[in-house]
């Protein structure tokens, strides 16, 4: 297993658009995604992207801050915004080159998956690991997009 | 403002020898520095680095994980960690090229601005903002070193 690229941080939401709207005005995010519908993860998305160097605007290339908001009442992350209201980090994502490899690994470390392997955000396949497993820190591994770096 | 690049995520920890571990073995890290004390901030320090793409070892370009332990029973993140027995997401850091600047402009919004600015892990000036103002995240701003990119 070699570490990946941290392709983003998961921010919930209690309110997508407020939160476009903070980084946007507050933060001087330029480039935000259109809000997406994700029913196999119970949330509503969009992704804020960062620049690799501080004013370099525009730029894809840096660890995406990946807003969620519940989409509907089952959402795996109502429980989340219940204890936290203003909403906060909720995960982080690294991403890998063969993700059936990456579960096979931490399936070996004795780490415990949440669920089965199914498709994310970023139309790649995923899965979690329990965060008592991991640090305290929810953790996503995703296979690398094909071609997108 | 402009978004700045997301320097790094700060994770807490009880313990950061283990941690350290936690990343070079089960996470496959290859990069992490030798942990140093931080008594301006009253936590002992390690980085993490991630790679830009996945499997590209070494490369010190992606954003950092910054593992903090308490240093002293005064340390900021003992309450974090009282919360967070096991550790977890204590807090983002994002650079900008001024930091005065930077600071007027988040008082201008109204945010809440937590103690003097002062000196950071990556010996550059920074402060951090209450995660209430800042969508339930306790933010850090830091001024970019100066040709570190």
């Amino acid at each position: 297993m070699k570490l990946g690229r941290l392709n983003h941080i998961g921010i919930a939401t209690p309110d997508l658009e407020a939160s476009i709207a903070f980084y946007r005005d507050v933060m001087g995010a330029t480039v935000i995604t259109e809000p997406f519908d994700l029913p196999e993860q119970g949330v509503k998305v969009a992704f804020v992207n960062t620049p690799q160097v501080a004013g370099e605007l525009g730029s894809v290339g840096g660890t995406q801050i990946e807003l969620i908001e519940p989409l509907g009442a089952e959402s795996p992350i109502v429980a989340f915004l219940a204890r936290n209201p203003a909403g906060g980090q909720h995960h982080l994502c690294y991403e890998v080159e063969d993700i059936a490899e990456a579960r096979a690994w931490f399936e070996g470390q004795g780490k415990r998956i949440l669920g089965p392997t199914r498709i994310g955000a970023h139309g790649t396949p995923i899965f979690f690991l329990h965060p008592k497993d991991m640090l305290g820190q929810l953790t996503e591994i995703m296979e690398r997009p094909h071609g997108a770096h």
